[in-house]
């Protein structure tokens, strides 16, 4: 028996003290054959509000990834074969946590930095800002504006040559919360796929509540007019009265609109018979997607984020996986969509993103799509919520 | 047609990832004559909580700014043949907006960092802080607390050999506010005169409110028990019941004065046939002042802060042109004074400094006010609004 | 008359603009004969949310001190003869307070980066959050959130040897406070203490209230089952329903225990002849202890903060003096413990830190303490304030 051989590089280690300002990693670098086009870049942002955050550009075959350590760990989009997945919010800035006031506006000012494809949403609470139990909880959790203490990255030196970026998110309080969440982007250059396996640990010996919402967002050029959402899902229903108005075109996009502003569809998926759900949004010809694959078993339920509003506003479409819709906590208990983490216990939250640039690739995702999809879609008129 | 050349130098830019720690320019370097007084330095400060914080110390003739870029491109303070414009705050660090905590103690966290000679208080907001339509505003705005993300430099390099401190400004939130505040700080060495051209863009396509406030600040040597305003206004009005108290010598400064707090006065300016208003503080000798002028078009109101406190309470005056007083927001939708900024808009102010160390300069800028104030102004006793 | 020489080096000075990031002295850099064992590291911490935070590791005899200037001085932990006095909080980093907010879940944001030995609280207000006259009060009030401004070593080079650490954190609000602290870090090789000296000055000429509490920590190894705590004290009493329940055992330690939560209770002290109050922590064999001395006249109350739960929570008794108690400030009022520092006031906190790792020493410091307590401690079962 061989032993595979993995290339380790470190960019960040708060136990080692290191801490790099700009690298620049090659195929040679990392001891592998000269064809293989993989490639890594660190650099350390400047002005404005992106004043020392790092930025990671990660080529791995014809997928370029940007990943924010600072933003523990966010996705702040993919390239493959030319064609961007992510999308364009009115904040360019990749906002470093320092100037993020997650108190300001009543709870909102996690909007100031929200702009990449892939962010996390908890982990302690997620979901809207408000009163639950006695406290104030700001919008989405911490987790986000939370910088990583621990940036890795291992490529195996044999085919298929995965390349897995690792960092470690620590969020924690005194007496509140004690989480370190391992984070693990996977990926190999022969296919079309982004592999995120995230472990949430709950280092404390005391039972504690959580929620997780990964708010994958997707603007241009895949959302258009005619772009549409392909999803195995027992049940849909409106968010708020607002997007009962919405409900029949729920998975129908729309161009770019004056005042549509946002709606919102709470999507109860089926999975497969491995336990995966699987959502497609894929342009108007088809020959385009992005496909959302998780694992129902931690992520129970979806969000659909339908903001197809103006492109200086924000045209974008968010496919949202989590242990809870985005209602505030408060909401959510009697639901069951506030799930406990015991002592020491660890959970973990699988997905992959399916980035196509062909039209078989997106076929076959339809029809994946269309063999769990026994009986139809349940859409109910009523909110799970009344607000 | 000979073109005129330009001297460019970039000290930030988030654009191109440029930022300086230290730069020293002296006329050599920006290709002047030898005898052209202007150079240029920026540094980078350390200690407490003005680490991080960059001061650009610009010259230009007998002119010394000392400008924070990490502060919305503040003015902390100008020198003009060996006399400051400027006040002695008990805040004395150059606090980094890190450090700024804008909710803190109700809003007041902005209180932290006040020192400026010239501060900006907007743009989505001005004001005390307060709940509005259902937001709680922090004091001032969030504008002041933004670093810049791109600073240069213009020189020209014939006469007047025109000087021009550029910056840019983001205030952005998803789904609230879009702006980019270009700022400029011109001069030449000949003038006595610093100008001022902030150019708010909204790259929304929707419309949207907006509030400025220039909190400019001056303490000694020129603020001096016998000092002076000089305001050509339509009307003076206290700002609350305890500005009536000294509404009478609303335009007279005492000498430092334990418990005198603060008074506010509000005043509607009176332009000259060009649009331009005029405020003038001097001295008890009328042999130094600073006369502040501004377009009244889109700074129509002013706010006179006479905070003539002990010296180590900050002993200053406030010369304050906006779109509105210093009333929370709430109040100021039925003054009038909350405006409307239409998508894709932009608004430009103007305001020039006159930096007087003469009599001579000083009597040009009284006799400048007396011609356009035809008939006396109205002194009201009754603020504005109730509070 | 010979003058002492004396070695200074300084780490940090806003006034100089000096910043070190890193820094090694030895006892031939400080002038010291070989065999004096004084040594001194600065190092600047990287990764997660300690990113940039300032580590300076003091050796002195066997004592080896780590501050955090960026952290107001804090001391994380002492090691004496392989000893270790501090504690282990479920928070690692040491977290820079960038990445804090206190106002964060109704002001408990404090709680996010606390895992120190010795934390100040202060000074403007400390204790629980919660408003007092209107104002929102976050816990235990912004010094520990506060960097220094100036830090420096000073070393006698003459026997014993004096080494003080100083440094310079200002708490300052426009219009609100104005208060700069000198902090002094003093020891010799020979004796086993850690001399506390710190001065707060009210730069204001109005006066002011303040409050301090002097947050001391020890866990493991010294707290254990079976460890105690001797106090010459006046009397003791509940800080609420909950202390209540174990003021029987107030004094004496169990192992770490689920579910323990924290347990508080208030001590009046007794002094010395000389004005200083000691209390005595010592493990369950009575040959190490750490004794806390303070001046009574500035610090007139003690707090002991029984947070006896597991391990992973944060096993820890506080050794507490104070202005005041752990309470709310709006309730201290009446207790006549929110002190006025006038204007241009100085106030001193002195506190000696006894690091015994012989069973000699312990049993030194409980015959002091036993001589002071001449009538026994009145125990009583009434909170001092109703919750």
């Amino acid at each position: 028996m061989s032993t595979s051989s993995v290339y380790h590089f470190t960019f960040l280690s708060q136990a080692n003290n290191v801490d790099l300002n700009s690298a620049h990693l090659t195929a040679a670098d990392m001891g592998l054959p000269e064809d293989v086009n993989i490639e890594c870049r660190l650099q350390t942002l400047r002005g404005g509000k992106q004043q020392g955050s790092k930025l990671i550009t990660l080529t791995v075959g014809d997928k370029t990834l940007r990943i924010v350590p600072t933003r523990a760990m966010a996705v702040l989009d993919v390239v493959r074969n030319g064609q961007r997945f992510g999308w364009d919010s009115p904040v360019k800035e990749v906002v470093h946590p320092h100037f993020i006031n997650a108190e300001a506006s009543g709870g909102l000012g996690w909007l100031d930095g929200f702009n990449e494809m892939l962010v996390r949403c908890g982990y302690q609470w997620a979901g809207h800002p408000g009163k639950d139990q006695g406290e104030r909880l700001s919008l989405h959790g911490r987790i986000q504006n939370t910088p990583a203490s621990e940036v890795s990255l291992e490529v195996e030196q044999q085919p298929p040559y995965r390349v897995t970026l690792k960092g470690r998110v620590d969020e924690k309080r005194f007496k509140s919360t004690n989480y370190e969440v391992f984070t693990e982007l996977a990926m190999t250059p022969d296919e079309p796929y982004v592999h995120v396996t995230d472990t949430l640990s709950n280092l404390s010996n005391y039972d504690n509540s959580y929620q997780a919402i990964y708010h994958n967002n997707f603007g241009t050029p895949i959302l258009e007019q005619g772009a549409s959402l392909q999803i195995a899902a027992r049940q849909v229903s409106p968010f708020n009265e607002y997007a009962q108005q919405g409900l029949a075109e729920w998975n129908q996009m729309p161009a770019p609109t004056v005042d549509f502003d946002e709606m919102v569809f709470n999507v109860f998926p089926l999975p497969d018979e491995d336990g995966q759900c699987h959502a497609l949004l894929k342009n108007a010809n088809g020959d385009a997607g992005v496909e959302v694959s998780w694992a129902i078993e931690t992520l129970p339920v979806l969000t659909i984020w339908k903001n197809t509003d103006t492109l200086e506003q924000g045209y974008v479409v968010g496919i949202e996986p989590g242990t809870s819709f985005a209602y505030n906590r408060t909401h959510q208990w009697d639901l069951g969509l506030v799930p406990t983490i015991a002592g020491k216990e660890s959970k973990q939250f699988k997905l992959r993103f399916g980035l196509f640039t062909e039209a078989e690739e997106v076929q076959a995702s339809e029809e994946l799509i269309d063999k769990i999809q026994i009986t139809p879609t349940l859409v109910s008129n009523s909110p799970l919520v009344k607000l």
